[in-house]
C-alpha cells in the first residue's frame, strides 16, 4: 500500500499548481477594495477542502472577513483532536515595493514560488491541506482534526476573538497547531515556542487647514517637521524604546535560558541577507535572537506626510502620520502599554501643532513549554523527516490568535512554522521554497502520527 | 471710443469661459505621464495669443517643456519694450489631497474659479493676455510688448536659465513684468519688492535590502525611524534651523526697513484662514512678514517611509525619504547652503543606516527697489484703479527666472502678483477670484500705460 509520504512525492507537481492557483487570488485583507477576492479565496479553499474529502465544510460569516471550517472526526474517541489553525488574508503588494513580477502571478525561480502569501500563510495552509488529502487517499487520519481558517490575520484578527467564543464546541479540541511562522533553513529545522505579543497605533499631527505654499515657511510648525520630532523622540540614543514604564513588565530570562539562546543566535548569513554590511542596532546588552525573541520593542512601519510622488513640490503639508507596532513579551499588557505611549507622546508632542492618536489594538504575547508533548511530539515528527534535530527559537513575530486560543478554549498550542529567514514575508518577492513545501507536507504527516500515539 | 478697460468689463463672462478651459488642461510639468498635456497646454496658449493679434507666436523647445513666446512691437523706437513673464505648468493634483472636485474641472462658487492653476499661474497669465486683447481691440498698445511662458516654473525652471542666455535678442527689453505672486486682499494692494531663493534637496534613507517583517524588529535601525531622527535634528528647539553657517550670510535689515513691516504684518484673518487657533512658529526674534520675507528657512515638504495606505502593515521598511527646500533671502548663495546641509546632515546621520543626499539644484533670491521707475509705474496703476493705496512686501515665494532675467538680461523686473492669501496655491482647491481677475486686467492696462509715460 502506498504511504501517505509517497502519495505526497509523487502529487508535487499537482500540490504546486494548486497552491499557485491559491495565491492567484489577491486576498489583502486590509483593503475593502479586494472584498470580493477574500471571498473568493474562502470559497477556494472550501472547495478544495470539500475535494480532498474533509467534513462540515463551512465559510462561516464574521463582523469582518470569514472563516473556512471543515473536520474529519472519525478516528475514535481514543484519539485526541487536533485544531489547526491558518489564515488565507494576505498583506498588501504593490509592483513599486520593488516586486520582480505581479505579486498576484506567481512564478517559480529557483526551486522557489514568488507571490504575495506564498510563506506568508498560504504556503502553509495548503501544506496542511495537502498532507490531510495524502492521508485521507492512503492510511487515513490517525487523529481526529478540525481545520479553521480565517481571513484577518494580517490586520490583527480583530473578530477571532468572538468568533472562537462564540463557537467554543464546534472548535473544542486537545490540542491546536499553528503554521504561521518561521523555521531556521532548509536543512535546520526550528519550533517557536513562543511568540511576542502585539499593540498597534496611529499618529495623526495637523498644522494648517489645507496644505500650504512653502513660500509661506517660517511661522508655522511643519506637520512633516512635527512627526518626525514626535517620532524621533521614542527611542533613547543608545537603543531602548523612551516611553517610561515601557520595560517594566517585562519578563526577566532566566541564565539557562540566556544560555540555551546562545546557540540559536541569528545567523551570519541571514543578517547579511537582510542588511549587507551594515551594523547592528538596538537595546543594549542583549543579543539579536534576545531583541527578537525576548525583549519588546517599538517600530515605524509607515511614516508619510506632504509631497511623496516624483519631482519636487514646494508644500507644507496640513497633516503627516505615523503607523507604529510595538512587539510585547511576556507579562506585558497591550492595553497598558498603549495607555504609555499615549501619554508620552502627548507628552512630547509640541504645542504648535494637533496631535491625534488612535489605539489600533493588540494582543498578548504567548508561550507553549518545551516539555509539552504536544512540542515533544513535534521534535519526533522533524526527527522522522529531517536529518538534524530540531533547535528551539523565541519568536519575533505575533499572532493574536494563540492567546485567544489558549484562554477561551484552554487548550495548549504548537507553533509549526515552514517560512524560510529569507521568505520576504511583508516585504516584496515573498517566496516559499518547493523542497520546504514537500517538507512541511511530510513533517504534517508525520506529527499527526506523532500525536496520535504519544510516547 | 471704447476704452480698453470698457471692453474688458463688456466680455467678462467670455474671459472667464476663456480661462476655465485653459484650467482644463492637465499641464503638471513635474509628472512625465502629464508629458502630452503640457505640448497641448503650449499649443493652447499660443492660438489664443495669435487669435486676439500678437505677433511672432513661437513655441520655442527647451530640454524640457516648450516655452510659448510672442510679441506686438509697433509702439515706436521711443517707447520702453515690456518684457512679461508667466507659466503655463501647474502643481500636482489629486483628489486625495482634498479637493471638492476634481482639480482639473474648474467650478465656479462664491464669485471664485476653483481648478488647478487658477491662481498659479494660468488666471495671471490669462489677465496679461485679456489686457492684451482690450488694448488691441481699443486704443492699442502704448509700448512694445514681448510675452514668454514658461512650463517649468512649478519645477525649478532648469532649462530657462539656458533658454535666456539663448535668446537675448529675442528677450531684449528695458523692464520685465512678472505676474506670478500674491497680493494683499481684493481692497488692499500690494507689491511684492522681494522674493525668497530656494535650494531643495532629497534625503535617502537605507537599511534592510528589502523591506522586513516587523517580528525581527530590535536588531536593525528602522529608515522610517533614522528619517526622522534625522529631520528633527535639523531644527533647533526654539525654531531656529540648526545647519551650521544657515544665517551667517543673511541680509541683515536696516531699523527703518524693519519698522515698515510693521505696516504689513501678517494679518490675523488671514492667519486663522491658514492655521485656526495654533500658535504661530519660528526664529525667534523677527515677526511674522519678517519670517516668512526676510529670513531663511528649512522646509520639509514631504516625508514617507514603509506602509501608508488604509488599515496596517507591520513592515520595517527598506528605505525612507524626505523631500526638503530652504527658502533663501539676499545674500545667501544656493550652492554654499547645500553644502552646508549636505555636510551637516552626513555628520548626523546614524552610521546604522545609509544615506544619500540628492541636491535638487537652487536659485538665488532677488530684490527690485521700491524707488525704481519700473514700481512707481505700479503705483500709479493701481492709485488709478483701485481705491486703496499700494503696500510693498516682501515676497516669500521664489521665482527662480527672476534672477535668470536680472543678470542675463540686465533689465529690473517688477512683481505684479493677483495671487490672493487664499487662494490655495499648491494646496487643494486653489481659487482664483473672479473681482480679482477683472481687476488684475485693468490693473496691467493702467500699468502699460503708465510705464510708457514715465512722471
Amino acid at each position: 500500500m502506498t504511504t501517505p509520504y509517497e502519495y505526497a512525492a509523487q502529487n508535487t507537481q499537482r500540490f504546486r499548481d494548486e497552491l499557485m492557483e491559491f495565491l492567484r487570488i489577491p486576498s489583502v485583507s486590509t483593503d475593502p477594495m479586494h472584498k470580493q477576492d477574500m471571498l473568493q479565496a474562502a470559497g477556494w479553499l472550501a472547495g478544495e477542502m470539500t475535494r480532498i474529502g474533509l467534513e462540515h465544510l463551512q465559510v462561516m460569516p464574521t463582523n469582518g472577513h470569514p472563516v473556512v471550517y471543515g473536520d474529519w472526526l472519525h478516528a475514535g474517541d481514543d484519539r485526541p483532536t487536533i485544531l489547526i489553525y491558518g489564515h488565507y488574508d494576505v498583506q498588501p503588494a504593490v509592483m513599486e515595493d520593488g516586486w520582480l513580477h505581479s505579486p498576484f502571478d506567481p512564478q517559480i525561480r529557483d526551486n522557489r514560488i514568488y507571490a504575495r502569501g506564498s510563506a506568508d500563510d498560504k504556503g502553509q495552509v495548503m501544506s496542511h491541506v495537502k498532507a490531510a488529502e495524502a492521508l485521507l487517499n492512503t492510511y487515513g487520519f490517525p487523529v481526529n482534526v478540525k481545520y479553521f481558517f480565517e481571513g484577518e490575520e494580517e490586520i490583527g484578527s480583530p473578530n477571532l476573538g468572538a468568533f472562537i467564543e462564540a463557537n467554543r464546541t464546534l472548535l473544542a479540541a486537545d490540542l491546536c497547531v499553528i503554521s504561521d511562522t518561521g523555521i531556521r533553513s532548509l536543512t535546520q529545522p526550528s519550533i517557536n515556542y513562543s511568540l511576542r505579543g502585539l499593540m498597534g497605533l496611529e499618529i495623526t499631527v495637523r498644522g494648517p487647514q489645507r496644505d500650504m505654499h512653502s513660500g509661506n515657511g517660517g511661522v508655522l510648525h511643519n506637520p512633516a517637521q512635527a512627526i518626525a520630532e514626535i517620532v524621533a523622540k521614542l527611542h533613547l540614543e543608545d537603543g531602548r524604546v523612551a516611553v517610561p514604564g515601557f520595560y517594566e513588565d517585562v519578563y526577566t530570562m532566566t541564565p539557562d535560558e540566556r544560555e540555551a539562546l546562545k546557540q540559536v543566535e541569528v545567523d551570519k548569513a541571514d543578517w547579511q541577507s537582510w542588511m549587507g554590511d551594515l551594523p547592528e542596532w538596538g537595546e543594549p546588552g542583549y543579543s539579536k535572537i534576545e531583541r527578537i525573541g525576548a525583549r519588546p520593542t517599538l517600530e515605524i512601519n509607515g511614516i508619510f506626510g506632504g509631497y511623496t510622488g516624483e519631482g519636487q513640490k514646494t508644500v507644507i503639508p496640513a497633516f503627516a502620520k505615523a503607523k507604529i507596532t510595538c512587539r510585547l513579551v511576556a507579562n506585558q499588557d497591550p492595553k497598558k502599554i498603549f495607555t504609555q505611549v499615549d501619554a508620552f507622546i502627548h507628552a512630547i508632542a509640541p504645542k504648535t501643532v494637533k496631535v491625534e492618536i488612535e489605539n489600533k489594538g493588540g494582543s498578548k504575547a504567548a508561550r507553549t513549554p518545551i516539555e509539552h508533548p504536544g512540542v515533544q511530539a513535534a521534535v519526533r515528527a522533524f526527527a522522522k523527516r529531517w536529518s538534524t534535530p530540531v533547535v528551539f527559537i523565541p519568536g519575533g513575530g505575533s499572532i493574536p490568535v494563540v492567546v485567544d486560543i489558549q484562554e477561551t478554549l484552554g487548550i495548549p498550542v504548537v507553533l509549526l512554522g515552514f517560512s524560510l529567514p529569507d521568505a520576504g514575508a511583508h516585504g516584496p518577492n515573498e517566496s516559499f521554497h518547493l523542497e520546504m513545501y514537500a517538507k512541511a507536507v511530510d513533517t504534517i504527516i508525520a506529527y499527526l502520527h506523532e500525536i496520535a500515539t504519544p510516547s
